[in-house]
């Protein structure tokens, strides 16, 4: 068979590994797909001397790629304005698309997709997701048997690495950060990643596959992990929970919950135990139950290797030309959503504050699961306060606003109050 | 399209949830597929009236599958020989096959899968190994860009919630067991879950996937959980590692290293927290690193999920042709693996019996990683003895047997020693 021609666009860490995965295994991708995968040409703004491309040709220009001998663009420069402009002009030339570019796919996805489908191209972008996790393809493929109702999942490796630091080794917010920059986990500017953009893209484009759908990235309730305090991971532990900077998208009868935030998530639920940069998503199928995939989330290689899988997919002729959505699904606000609460109140140390505060949760209903209240050291200028801390039942969004405005007018409580989401994952993850 | 016509063979647990997910979700596998997968024809040799088979045809003789009406026959009735002559005469006729038959499938598959070759049809066996993971799939398409180094994994669950019962509940084995069979987790004869041979086929399995080579079963190393004890869990929670029952294939240069055994696993390492009858299964690429998949190992529904995953690859044409294998792997013996111990040596609590072990292990070079000894209460008969709890660094498989052998000889010793492998997976497996 003749050889899948590919022209790659990128040489930073990702694009400079597919390279060396292409060349280092070509006998292999070769025996999987039943044919060659060649790379013909590739194009970088800034040539890298340095990285072997083979006998591809090398042009700083992206329009290089459109050309004649080129099956597939490997689209990996990034940003999305001149990737979108890359990944239109090769579907309108009747060239298939691969892409590790989150950010354009949760924007633009919708439009590509349907592009596609009318040029009759295929558009693989296992590598947007959870790096090197091959969930896309479990998505499609593995689990095609279940009607999925929910997934969830770890999505953003930088907030995880700053988790686990902050759990592990009692490192505060700004040192974990600063860690995992140095690391090259996080960007110079990270707020991409520790205000929650990056998860939400990513977990809109894994519920838009899982449900069928198309999602409104605006609709996703998006909050990050730069307020979590040292002081809550250690009280969430205390209560038998870690906080994890969790995406959960669910189905319901009237739309779709997505979401994404920091959350305590029961130590009796798997997923709790994912650390570092390791990624997870659980997909919930009707018929299979839980399931968890686990893997790096970044890096180079990882990328490299969902890049790879979709080209080899693609030589083979099973890597799907895209069809539009079968629904739109309404996203559910945050307002509609129940959830459990941690609310950490600091108080004032004296005699009936303890009692405002379960007046306060009472009188809107709020069943308390869960709260310890210890003496302290004195924590701040004269007043000696105490953290009440708190963990509800299942409540309202719009009630526990209410409650936490009104406990912030206590006169007993003095200060910010910290409130987390619990999810309680059991029913839909394997236990630990 | 014309609808993919399917003959099913078997109405026990797993074929009464295929024929119901089929029914079912019908519209939505006719979306997914592009097709519709119609159930055409169904036998069974004990009628089960309770089941809707909705249109299809019902008929005892499973000779009533060999029809024109029948596209893809789904192999569920269990068993070898009947099942082998089943499958033959399915590929025979031009049929393809679907499977959850993994004792088949270890002992019969290089034949099935040439005769598939030569027919031109396709072999589904998503259903026989983990049962509702994604495995066979991750490792056929979603890594298809890596060179798969290595795989271990939980795949027998009856074992593993044997094993969580008497780590989580304190239970000792024949109370964990006779629990597993009240709840259905266990058959009445549990030999072939307990000894490890069930697991051994799935890892064979899934090791000739990985590995895109021949592997002979009888190679397969084989140790079940009959043996563990509950002193031995304790002490190894004690020394930070779980026992897991493990099934564990590595690719070396001269051969392959494939062994199913209960295995002391690191805490740190996340598939130690997987319990009950889920299973896990790591795969190690050498592009991606490490990748873990969790799910429910058996059951009808989840089961069912893969069978019907095949059917729906088979229906978009995805689902390959097997080919021959690239290459057949020599299994290397255990003699050949080098293997950190935990040793329980039974011994009389009197001075100097600790110097004479440490002495044993000195001789033969073998280092010790950690030792537990300590006073315990008398435990049997009139003579007081101590356990010394001994895990060793990595030992060829000679010298440890040399080891223990010399160690049951030493007068202070008394009774005999447990030996369980240390599996450190850290460099293969994600973290917790």
């Amino acid at each position: 068979m003749t050889p899948l021609r590919v022209g790659l666009a990128g040489l930073g860490t990702v694009g400079g590994s597919v390279v060396r995965l292409l060349l280092d295994n070509a006998a292999l991708f070769e025996r999987r797909a039943g044919r060659r995968l060649d790379l013909v040409r590739v194009a970088s703004r800034t040539p890298k001397p340095d990285i072997d491309i083979g006998s591809a040709t090398f042009d700083t220009a992206l329009a290089s790629l459109d050309a004649d001998d080129v099956d597939v663009v490997v689209e990996l420069i990034g940003g999305v304005s001149a990737a979108k402009d890359l990944v239109a002009t090769a579907i309108g030339a009747g060239r298939h698309v691969v892409t590790a570019n989150k950010a354009l796919l949760a924007e633009y996805g919708e439009e590509i997709f349907e592009s596609a489908n009318r040029r009759g191209v295929s558009v693989g972008f296992e590598a947007s997701v959870a790096g090197g996790i091959p969930i896309v393809n479990a998505l499609r493929t593995g689990l095609a048997g279940n009607r999925i109702d929910a997934i969830a999942g770890i999505v953003n490796g930088t907030s995880n690495y700053i988790l686990t630091a902050m759990q592990e080794d009692g490192r505060d917010f700004a040192t974990a950060l600063a860690e995992a920059q140095r690391l090259g986990y996080a960007e110079a500017d990270p707020t991409f990643d520790v205000e929650g953009i990056d998860a939400a893209q990513k977990l809109a484009i894994l519920a838009a596959l899982a449900f069928d759908a198309t999602i409104d990235i605006g609709g996703v309730h998006v909050e990050g992990v730069s307020g979590i305090d040292i002081e809550d991971i250690r009280y969430a532990r205390e209560l038998g929970f870690s906080i994890k900077h969790l995406g959960l998208a669910r189905l319901h009868d009237d739309g779709i919950e997505v979401r994404v935030h920091p959350a305590l998530v029961p130590e009796s639920v798997l997923i709790s135990k994912v650390s570092g940069v390791m990624n997870a998503v659980m997909a919930h199928g009707n018929a299979v139950g839980p399931t968890l995939y686990v893997g790096p989330g970044a890096g180079g290689m990882p990328t490299a290797s969902a890049v790879v899988a979709d080209l080899v997919e693609l030589a083979r002729g099973t890597l799907p030309v895209p069809r539009p959505a079968a629904r739109r699904l309404p996203s559910l606000g945050i307002e509609d959503v129940d959830c459990a609460h941690y609310l950490k109140i600091p108080a004032i140390d004296q005699p009936g504050v303890f009692a405002e505060v379960a007046d306060v949760l009472s009188r809107h209903e709020v069943s308390i699961e869960a709260v310890i209240q210890r003496p302290q050291a004195i924590r701040s200028g004269a007043e000696p306060w105490v953290p009440i801390i708190i963990v509800t039942d299942d409540v309202p969004e719009a009630v526990v606003r209410e409650c936490v405005s009104e406990l912030a007018n206590l006169a007993g409580v003095t200060g910010e109050i910290s409130r987390i989401r619990v999810a309680d994952l059991s029913a839909m993850m394997p236990p630990t």
